[in-house]
């Protein structure tokens, strides 16, 4: 079929005068457009949706080293469409089926030269965004290559409200979101999400990242966002062979914040499973030895305070157990952490426990008891340190019992270091190919292990978790633990309602919500800046199948009411919808449990309370449901009352529009439980 | 119970120190806060919801003519608490039944002078919204007054988006709204709908104008918008009396902004039907003798072209009773309207038909049909010509069978004509205190007929419906006939999405929709500005119980198969929901029909395309329902192919998600039908 199509289109163009005309491909649905056509021979795209400009005309290419630029002029010598409309499953995930329904239109271009380089262009095009890449085949005059600038740029049509976070900062990608006008803004991560003065909710980001720098954008004037790729340590940004692409450029699209949230086409734009039978990935809910280091009750090395402790360990597993979690997580457990870890990452030892820790014990104790250990590898970013003892690391957690492991790479800045042949030191940051290909082998060894893992200071996630299922979670965005001991007051109530229409769009993030403990008994200088009813919310609002409940166990003893959310909330879902998005102010989520028929609902708000009318039609008509309402007390408010919670159960079903009244900085979770009849 | 709350007060205050302390009001859910308190004697009000103000510390009070003004010191001699939930019926309306529930504090002032004058506050705190007033008991030292200046002010807490139209200007209401930052606000026109940084939507107007000014509001410094009555043509601003009151200065409040069209707080702040059985007040489907008129096929003035000719009413008569309609208007059929009309409105003479129109020939034929005829009263806003023959014009509308009458106020500016009797000629604005008197005058004369009225350029709507169930509908804003003329290229495909949040939130209005010669042939230079599948939207989304189909006959015989649409759609409702809200962009609303189980959907959109899901939740849960939905077609485009409709039908229930895709420029409209089963 394809085929045919590139046949009948070479033949139909043909009398229009060759191949200088304007091509358009749609989305299925028509109601996205875009369009290509050569200017002197120099590769313009533009996108519009429904009459409206979304890019304006926009060039691509690209500066090489030691090269000509490849920016043309070129020549199309072919063109391919084709469409695709299938539905695959997730092994996990946010929602079980996922459509994958696109129009694609391949460019072939050639120089004009007389030893014409060649550069694919392809655009994948679905109703709710657009995807295009740039694919070198093999060919003859261009073998090995090195890219110094990639010229894509996205000349957006208005001076759009966006959500933020700078990049180049010490701090990876922990930032509090800034929101500005595009005409404000510094070089940023993505995803980028902005607002349209009319109505639209766009997102540009990335998607297949396999060989390649991720993507930053720099505002050039003050309307066009043009890629900067995170460059090497060298200042080349990507080192190419053909064959060789590009990853995905991706522009999301919906017409309410909400939208955003349930469109997988980044997903879809990554390649199917690779790892074959991954049923070893078992999402889970965890708790562990990490929030009592983080609020200074016990430490990472070694000592008298020492979190890692064997006895420690079966405390939090004899907890785990009891109620019902998947796993512990122990931090700190291995040689490594004493002295200034961060600068000394090359001392971390990744199968040698510290003398208090007996983690064969620990792993048997925890074996007998139906609970799994969560591995841990930091890595202070020191690679080579930690790519040396890698394949010997998870053969020992294999070893173990161990099928996930949480990594870690905490450097500030450009000091991911790794060490070349004559021992010299390079220093990378966390985002370029360097490290691309680093977390990909991570992927690919712990694999062969039968390992999963979470992903902290990690690049970012651009949806290898389709290919690679064993990619489960990641840090990626300020977390829980800021509200423990930032000295910036914490996460401020906004932070979590614009987490998932920005940083929450390319991929689960272990959050680590769930702190009971909101005052911070042993940090009289900080504390959580929510209510107790929305740390509850959040299991439902931050999608990640793997969630942790972050606070002590004694903490969660003391509010066996409130705890119980916590311990039914599932952590792996057949659908996820969106009741009520507005960025920064307020979202309600609701998700249905992959493995039974209960649905459950998360609304947030930012410091100011909501009434919100949740209309409950998700629901399966005709049923009845026993709704489990974990609600702020009338006279709950994050600042003054943050504990006052209520707790009320309520028969419902489809046609019931349920108000949900969040005091400020807090929020509402529920749990719908058919009833039997 | 009143008198036991106030006994209590007084009594637990008293210890406190008489009276200084600050008093608040909450709303019955407890999210709104009024504060007031007296800052050196001075009131002083402020709005607080769920954490955020929304008022901060306002001004209230008087300028007086040759009186000292009233704005203390004041003492606070009393203090009434009450609180009011019923549920009243409307006789016709959006919505049948309606809550009213509030809690009332009335703080009774008096002043620390020897001869102090007294002054009531009295708020009405609702879970959407309050309404505050002024209230002059009887009393010593004030019985006549006259009002210079009103200090009410409203602090803004937040440079918040408001959608506006200016004061004081030649055509009344009749402006496109803009959309600025309140810093840059004109002296505007209520409702002022604005739109909160936070996610807030609040909107300033007033309800239940007895005998008053209506209000404008004027920018003092950048956020604060001061209360600027307007005047009458001697300077002076309301002429009073003790016993005497202020309309409600009413907040309106919604977390989003379909929230603000299903607010019912300015009906609820107006006094129940004074007019007892008003059987005889029916809302009608329509058509007449009008857009003819407008698009320049005729005349309202004699002639070879005029319009309202016998033979041309038995024509429309005709056509209404095939299709089911319930009246016809017809304009230009009485002496008065030749030569410049709208400068000689004493020459209207309202029960002297031309020589072509035989008016008893006419109401007779009608009668025969079971047509009712719709009578019209162009008065050029010459209101003592009108006034002078209203009792007359009524009793001849009577005898003929009307019960509906359109009047209309044709004039520039400040340009209303009263004589006194000296014979000399003033000439108000539309929206002082002598116009608010003729108005109400207008309706209990109309009302001792048993006539309804539908008033065009009128004072604007500040719920008196509720009061007065014969005021049914009026024009106040941009119409339709601007597309049949307007230079300045028509009513923009923005401008009814903007309307149900701003105009509409104050009542009905007789917008005129249903052209469907779109391009209008006999106009070259004019067009509307929409798509054929919104033209039929905008009769779910824009309520009236008087509804025309203001296009020619013709025009409709030609597109049957659209124009069923008009005929099944009611005008009278049991109930409203809003499903998308974006004030600007797009707007989906859906109505039941108040006297079958039918529900309507009716969405719009601006000059962008746009894909909204739209769950079908409020349809009876588990019955099946045909959907005829009337939408753009694929290639349908407001400027390229308005025309294009498609008319599908569908079998849906309460658990359907329907996705409407709007044309730029488009709408969908759509009937459910119930399937009986």
């Amino acid at each position: 079929m394809q085929r045919l199509w590139a046949f009948l289109l070479v033949w139909l163009s043909m009398p229009l005068g060759g191949w200088t005309q304007t091509t358009t491909v749609t989305s299925p649905d028509g109601s996205l457009v875009v369009t290509f056509r050569l200017e002197e021979g120099r590769p313009v795209y533009q996108i519009d949706r429904l009459g409206m400009p979304l890019i304006l005309p926009s060039p691509m290419g690209f500066v090489l080293k030691e090269q000509p630029p490849l920016v043309g002029p070129f020549r199309l010598i072919g063109l391919v469409r084709d469409t695709v409309d299938t539905v695959w499953t997730q092994p996990w995930g946010e929602k079980k089926h996922i459509r994958n329904h696109y129009h694609e239109l391949r460019l072939q271009l050639e120089e004009t030269t007389e030893r014409p380089r060649r550069l694919d262009l392809v655009f994948r095009v679905f109703d709710e965004g657009v995807g295009f890449r740039y694919e070198w085949p093999e060919q003859a005059y261009l073998d090995r290559f090195v890219i110094m600038d990639e010229l894509t740029a996205f000349r957006l049509a208005g001076d759009h409200q966006a959500w933020w976070i700078p990049a180049y900062h010490p701090n990876r990608y922990e930032y509090l979101y800034r929101r500005t006008p595009i005409s404000q803004l510094d070089t940023v991560h993505t995803p980028l999400t902005m607002e349209t003065a009319d109505g639209w909710f766009l997102s540009v980001h990335e998607a297949e990242v396999e060989d390649y720098a991720t993507m930053t954008l720099a505002p050039s004037d003050s309307l066009t966002l043009e890629v900067d790729l995170v460059p090497w340590s060298d200042g080349t940004r990507v080192k190419a062979q053909t064959p060789f692409r590009s990853p995905w450029r991706v522009l999301l699209v919906g017409d309410n914040a909400g939208e955003l949230i349930t469109n997988y086409t980044l997903l879809n734009l990554n390649a199917p499973n690779r790892l074959g039978d991954v049923s070893w990935v078992r999402p889970a809910k965890y708790v562990g030895i990490w929030w009592e280091m983080h609020i200074g009750r016990s430490t990472w090395g070694s000592g008298p305070r020492h979190g890692a402790t064997t006895e420690n360990a079966k405390r939090y597993i004899d907890f785990a157990a009891r109620h019902g979690f998947d796993a512990v997580l122990i931090e700190g457990w291995n040689v490594g952490w004493d002295g200034d870890w961060t600068q000394n990452g090359d001392k971390f030892r990744f199968t040698e426990p510290y003398p208090d820790f007996d983690i064969e014990e620990v792993a048997r104790y925890a074996r007998d008891r139906g609970v799994q250990l969560i591995g841990h590898h930091e890595t202070a970013c020191h690679i080579t340190n930690y790519e040396r003892q890698m394949e010997a690391a998870f053969a020992f957690y294999q070893r173990l019992g161990i099928h996930m492991v949480k990594t870690g790479y905490v450097a500030h800045g450009r000091n991911c270091i790794w060490i070349d042949e004559q021992g010299q030191v390079h220093r990378e940051w966390h985002h370029g190919q360097f490290m691309v290909r680093h977390h990909r082998r991570v992927l690919e060894t712990a694999a062969r292990y039968q390992i999963a893992i979470n992903a902290h200071e990690p690049v970012k996630d651009t949806g290898e978790r389709r290919t690679y299922p064993n990619m489960v979670s990641r840090e990626g965005a300020r977390g829980q633990e800021y509200n423990a001991w930032s000295e910036d007051g914490g996460n401020p109530p906004e932070h979590t309602t614009i987490l998932p229409f920005t940083r929450l769009l390319a991929g689960p993030m272990d959050f680590t919500p769930g702190i009971f403990d909101i005052l911070i008994k042993d940090r009289p200088n900080n504390r959580v800046n929510t209510t107790l009813a929305k740390q509850l919310a959040l299991y439902v609002v931050i999608y990640s199948p793997l969630q942790m409940a972050a606070d002590l166990p004694e903490h969660y003893e003391a509010r066996l009411d409130a705890f119980q959310f916590i311990k039914d909330v599932p952590v792996d879902w057949e659908d996820t919808r969106v009741l009520h998005a507005r960025i920064g102010d307020y979202v309600t989520i609701v998700r249905k449990d992959r493995h039974s028929d209960d649905w459950y609902l998360g609304s947030i708000t930012d410091e100011y309370g909501r009434t919100l009318e949740a209309p409950l039609s998700f629901l399966e008509p005709g049923r009845r449901y026993l709704a489990e309402i974990y609600r702020d007390a009338p006279d709950a408010d994050w600042r003054t009352n943050p504990l006052a919670l209520e707790i009320v159960r309520q028969v419902v079903d489809a046609s019931t529009v349920l108000t949900l009244r969040l005091a400020p900085g807090g929020g509402t979770a529920i749990r719908f439980h058919p009833i039997e009849e």
